[in-house]
C-alpha cells in the first residue's frame, strides 16, 4: 500500500452545488484548495432546478447571474387549480405573482442542476485556482490527535484519497491529503458523516412522490406557469416550467404501503404511470410527451444533523440536511451553507480573524435548516392533505407565509461574535436588520453619473464594507461630523485593529452614499474633508455615490428604502457575505472599534 | 512561385472592428467564411474608444453587450467648461445628460478598441465557424473576367494570400483564395482600394490634434465626466473618462504650419508636450500622470469613397471613410457598415433572395457616411473655432443637433427594394419610421409572465420578423380579422413566396403582441384562431406577448410607444438587422406579399 502526502489549506469533498460554491468562494482567497469528487462527471439531467432570489444575488456577487438569466426561465406566476365539483374537471382558482416584487431585484429562476454546476465549474476554470478532481474518492479519515491540538500539526486532518474505480486500498495512486480544514459536501449519504458517526434528527414519512422532466404536448393553458393542482379525485400535482420547453411535474403517489424499505425503486412505477397520473389529474386537458429528460421516484423524509461541525470538519448541503424538493429550496440552502462558511475559514487561514468566528457556522446555518424542515413539512402536508386552497394550511397559505424564506432573503443570523446585539442601533437605519443581508438600492455615481445597484459594489471578493451614509452634505454640522469620523476611523481605529501583516485597505472597502443633489458639490470638497483617509483607504473616485434622482429617474430612494434619516445619517457594516454585522451613528467609531475588536486579530495581540 | 487553391463563400480582409463584426455576422449563416489580417495580433491600446447606443444594441443582438457593460464606463454626463474672463481660469458652464434617455435602452459606453476586438474574437471562437488568420496578407487580386460574368466561375474573385513577413512573391505558403464575395475591411490605407483604384472624395485640412490615454493625477472635479473645454488662451480640449481609471484627452495642436506632408510624426511633439498643454488648459487645476497607456498625434482630414462596391468586392469601415475621432463615431459606423452588409450577402449566397438587394449597401451606408463627414466637419470647426458655447455653431449646439446621429439610432435607410416606399402605411404605427431600426419596448410573456425587451427577440440570427400587433383581443371583429390574416398568410402568401429549398419558418419568426389584459384569455383560444399557422410557423408558447402592466409595473406602454391604435392594430416587418422594412394593416397580406415578392426568390421562378 503506497501513497504520497500532500498539503492543502482547505479540502472540499464533493463537487455538487454546495462543494462547487465552496470552491468558487475559496478561489477569491490566497489559500490552497482541493476539490475532489468520486463521480466521473457533473449531474447530467434532473435533480434540483430552483434558483431562489438570494442564490441569484450570490451568483451576481460572483458576476455569474447573467449566465443563469440567459439559460433559465423566470418563475413569475403561481397558479392554483382545484376541482370543479360540477364537472369533476380541474379549474383555475387564481393566478398571482409567485413572490412579492420587493423581496429582491432577482426573480426565482428555473434551470436544471447540471447547468448550474457547469456555470460554477466554468467560473472555477476562469479563476484558475481550483479545479474539480474527478473520479477520486476519500477512503480514510484521520482526525487531529490530542498532541496535534497543541499545534504540532498545522494540517491536522488527514484524508486518504484513491481512484474511485480502483480496488479498495490497493491503488498505487493513493494520496494522503493533509488539510487545515475540510468541508464535507458529499451528499445525502455522506461518507464523511458516516466516518464521524454524526448524529442526526430524522423524520420519516411514508409517502412517495414521482418527478419527471418532459417536453409536454398539452392544451393545458398554464403549462408555462408554476401550478399547484388538486383534482377532484384527491390527486395532487405540481407543475414547474423549465428551460428548453421542458416542464417538471411532481406527482403524489398515494400512500407508502408496500414500498421497499430503502425507498421506491423503479419497479414500483414507470414513466408511463407518471404520464397517466398527470393526465388524469389534468382532466379535461390532454397530456402526452415528446421527450423525457429525466424521471424518478422518491420517498418523502427529512434528516438534519445535530452538529454542523466536528473539530476541523464542516458539513454543508445534503450532507447536513435532506428533505423533499417541493419548495425548490435544496440546492439553494446548500450553496448558501458554503457561502456562509468559506469566507470565515479563509479569513482564519489567512490569519486576520480569530478562529472563534467558526462557531457561527452552526449558529447561523442550523436554524435556517430547522426552518426548512418546518416549511417542508407544512408544504408537503398541504399538498398531500388536499387542503382547500383558502384554508390556513393550504398550499397557497403556506407559500404566502414563507415567501421571504423561499426567496432566501428572510434569513436573519442571530447575534454573535459577528452580528452586533444592540438592536437600539437599528434606529439609525429603521428598515435594516442586523444579521440580515443588506437589500440592494439603486444609487448614482457621484463623478460619472452611472446608475448602479449598491449590491454590485458588495461583490464576493472577501472585503468587509463600511457604508457611510452621510445624509445631506448641506445639513448643518455634517461636514464636521464626517471629519471627526474620518479622523478617528483612520487614526485610532485602523492603527488599533490592523493585523500585523495586513493593510487595513486589504480588509475594508469604504463607500460614501450622500443624499445631496449630485451637482451641488465637487469631489475636491469631499476629498478635502476626507483627506485623512489618504491613499491607504483608497478613497478614490469610484466610491462616492449619491441618493439623487438620475437622468433615468430610477434612483433617489435609497435612504427611504433603508430608513435612514437624511439629517442624522449612519454607518452600516456589511460582512463579506453582505449580511449586516453592525449599524451605528456616524460618531460611533468606538462602537465600530468594539465590534471589530471581538474578532479581528489586533496588532497588540501579536 | 507555388501556391495552392482554396474556395470560400466569403473572404474578409482585415480583422479590425469592421472585419470582426462581419465575421461574427457571417458565423450565423451556413456559409464558409475566411478572415485574414496581416498584423500578428489585435490592437493593444488606444485608437477608438466610443461605443454608441446603436452599437450596444447590435452587440446585444449577439448576446455580447453584457461583456462591454462589465468592462466599460458609461458616458452619462457632458460637461462644458469655458474661460472665466476675470481670472483667466476655466469654469464649468454647465453639466447635462450626454444624450436624451429616450434614444435607446443603452447609454454610450467607453472602452478601448482592443477590448472590443477581443470580445468579438472570443465570440467568433465560441461559435467555432470562423477564426482570424493572422500574419497573412493579400498580395494579388484578380477580378471576375468577362467570361466569368456569364456564370462560368462561381468563385470569381481570386485573392493571392502570403505570409505577411515573407518575401514578396517567394513564399511557399502562398494560397489563392477563390471567393464568391470579398469584404475589404483593411483600413484607412486599404490595400484593396489601391488595387481597384477606387475614387474618393477628399477634404484635407491643416490642423493637427494630439491624443493621450493616461491615468491622471488631478483635482479637476470633472475628470470622470466627458468634457469640452475651451480656455481663455483659445486652447481647446476634450476629456473622456475610460475604463481602469484611464482618461482620454484630445488636444488641439494649433495650426498645421510646417507639418510634414504625411501627417505629424512624433518628432513634432511628445507626451510631455501634451501633458503641458493639457495642464495649461485646465488652469487653475493641476495635472500630472501616473501611467500612459497610449498617445499619438494626428492630422484632421476626411475621405469618403465614391462607390462602396466594386463588382463582388465591398468596402467597409476605414477602407470606405476616414475622419476625425472627435465624435466617437468611427468604430461604430465601421461595425454598422458590415452589420448592414453581411446578412444581405449571406442571404444571396444561400439562395433565398435576389442579388439585387446588394445595391442597397451603397444606398443605405454612403448617406450615413456623408452625414458623418458633415457632422465631423462641424464638430471640429466648433472645437477649433473656440465658438461660444451658446452659439449656433458651438460644441454643445452641434452635439445637441446630432444627438440621435451620435447615438447611431437616427439613421433612416431610404426607400429601396428592402424598404417600402409607401409612407401612408405609417399611419398604422405613427411613431415607427420605415427604414429606421425598431426601438425596443418592454412587453410581458403571455404564458410565463416574464418581462422582456422586444429587441431581445430580434436577435441577430438571420430571421426576418413579422410583428403582429393585434390590438385588444376583446375589440369587436378582431378575432375575425386575425383569422383572415392567419389564413391568407399561411396559405397564399407562404406558398407563393417559399423558396424552393427553404421552409418559410426558416426565414420568418412571427410574434403576436396584443394589448389585452394578460389574464383575460388562455393560449388555447389563440391557438384555435391561429390554427392555420400550424407547426411550420412554430406558433408556440414563447412568441405571444402582452402590452399589459407586469407585476413590476414596467410594461404596458408598447402600443403608445409605437403609436399603434389598440382598436386598429397593425403589422410590422423587421429585417434581420432590426430595421423596419414594411408596415401595414392586419388585412394587408397582399401588401406584404408585394413587398417580399420584390426580393425573395419565388417558387415559380425556379
Amino acid at each position: 500500500m503506497t501513497s504520497h502526502d500532500s498539503y492543502t489549506d482547505l479540502l472540499i469533498i464533493g463537487a455538487g452545488p454546495a462543494g462547487l460554491m465552496a470552491a468558487c468562494w475559496a478561489s477569491q482567497y490566497a489559500i490552497t484548495t482541493r476539490l475532489i469528487d468520486q463521480k466521473s462527471e457533473r449531474t447530467k439531467a434532473g435533480h434540483a432546478d430552483g434558483i431562489n432570489s438570494r442564490t441569484m444575488e450570490i451568483f451576481d456577487s460572483f458576476g455569474i447571474a447573467e449566465l443563469v438569466l440567459r439559460q433559465a426561465v423566470g418563475n413569475m406566476d403561481a397558479a392554483y387549480w382545484g376541482a370543479d365539483e360540477k364537472t369533476g374537471n380541474i379549474r383555475r382558482i387564481k393566478c398571482q405573482p409567485s413572490q412579492p416584487q420587493e423581496l429582491s431585484r432577482f426573480d426565482q429562476m428555473l434551470l436544471n442542476q447540471g447547468a448550474i454546476e457547469q456555470i460554477l465549474i466554468d467560473y472555477l476554470h476562469s479563476k484558475g485556482r481550483v479545479h474539480v478532481e474527478r473520479g477520486r474518492k476519500a477512503q480514510d479519515l484521520e482526525l487531529p490527535g490530542r498532541s496535534d491540538q497543541n499545534g504540532d500539526d498545522e494540517f491536522p486532518v488527514h484524508v486518504r484519497v484513491v481512484p474511485a474505480n480502483g480496488e479498495d486500498g490497493q491503488s498505487e495512486n493513493a494520496e494522503v491529503i493533509h488539510a487545515r480544514y475540510v468541508i464535507a459536501c458529499d451528499g445525502a449519504r455522506s461518507w464523511t458523516s458516516a466516518q464521524l458517526n454524526v448524529d442526526s434528527d430524522v423524520w420519516k414519512t411514508e409517502s412517495t412522490w414521482g418527478v419527471m422532466d418532459i417536453v409536454p404536448d398539452t392544451e393545458f393553458p398554464d403549462i408555462r406557469r408554476a401550478c399547484a393542482i388538486q383534482s377532484s379525485d384527491g390527486e395532487s400535482m405540481m407543475v414547474v416550467p423549465r428551460e428548453n420547453n421542458l416542464v417538471r411535474f411532481y406527482l403524489h403517489m398515494n400512500g407508502g404501503e408496500g414500498r421497499s424499505p430503502n425507498g421506491p425503486d423503479k419497479t414500483e412505477g414507470c414513466l408511463e404511470d407518471l404520464i397517466d397520473m398527470a393526465e388524469k389529474t389534468l382532466k379535461p386537458y390532454r397530456l402526452s410527451y415528446n421527450y423525457c429528460d429525466w424521471w424518478s421516484l422518491y420517498p418523502i423524509g427529512r434528516r438534519l444533523i445535530k452538529q454542523y461541525r466536528s473539530d476541523r470538519i464542516f458539513f454543508a448541503g445534503d450532507a447536513a440536511h435532506t428533505h423533499s424538493p417541493k419548495g425548490g429550496q435544496g440546492m439553494n440552502i446548500s450553496m448558501q451553507d458554503s457561502y456562509n462558511l468559506v469566507w470565515k475559514i479563509a479569513a482564519v487561514i489567512t490569519g486576520s480573524v480569530d478562529p472563534a468566528i467558526l462557531e457561527t457556522y452552526q449558529s447561523e446555518r442550523r436554524p435556517e435548516a430547522e426552518q426548512l424542515m418546518e416549511f417542508d413539512t407544512r408544504l408537503v402536508y398541504a399538498y398531500e392533505g388536499g387542503m382547500e386552497d383558502d384554508s390556513e394550511d393550504g398550499v397557497e397559505a403556506v407559500r404566502e407565509k414563507y415567501a421571504g424564506f423561499m426567496a432566501g432573503v428572510a434569513v436573519i443570523y442571530p447575534a454573535s461574535i459577528l452580528v452586533e446585539n444592540c438592536q437600539s442601533n437599528t434606529a439609525v437605519a429603521r428598515n435594516i436588520q442586523l444579521g440580515k443581508r443588506l437589500p440592494s438600492s439603486l444609487v448614482v455615481g457621484q463623478d460619472d453619473g452611472c446608475v448602479v445597484h449598491l449590491a454590485k459594489k458588495l461583490n464576493s471578493n472577501g472585503y468587509w464594507r463600511l457604508l457611510v451614509f452621510s445624509g445631506d452634505l448641506h445639513s448643518a454640522g455634517i461636514w464636521e461630523r464626517l471629519s471627526v469620523f474620518a479622523k478617528e476611523f483612520s487614526g485610532q481605529f485602523t492603527n488599533h485593529l490592523r493585523p500585523q501583516s495586513t493593510k487595513i485597505s486589504q480588509l475594508f472597502e469604504t463607500f460614501l452614499i450622500h443624499s445631496s443633489p449630485r451637482s451641488s458639490f465637487d469631489k475636491s470638497q469631499l476629498l478635502g474633508s476626507f483627506h485623512d483617509f489618504g491613499t491607504e483607504l483608497g478613497w478614490d473616485h469610484v466610491k462616492i455615490f449619491a441618493d439623487d434622482p438620475s437622468y433615468d429617474g430610477d434612483t433617489g430612494q435609497a435612504y427611504q428604502h433603508y430608513g435612514i434619516d437624511k439629517r442624522r445619517g449612519g454607518l452600516i457594516v456589511c460582512r463579506p457575505d453582505q449580511h449586516v454585522g453592525w449599524v451605528g451613528d456616524i460618531e460611533d467609531v468606538e462602537g465600530l472599534d468594539r465590534y471589530f475588536s471581538r474578532f479581528l486579530i489586533r496588532k497588540d495581540r501579536t
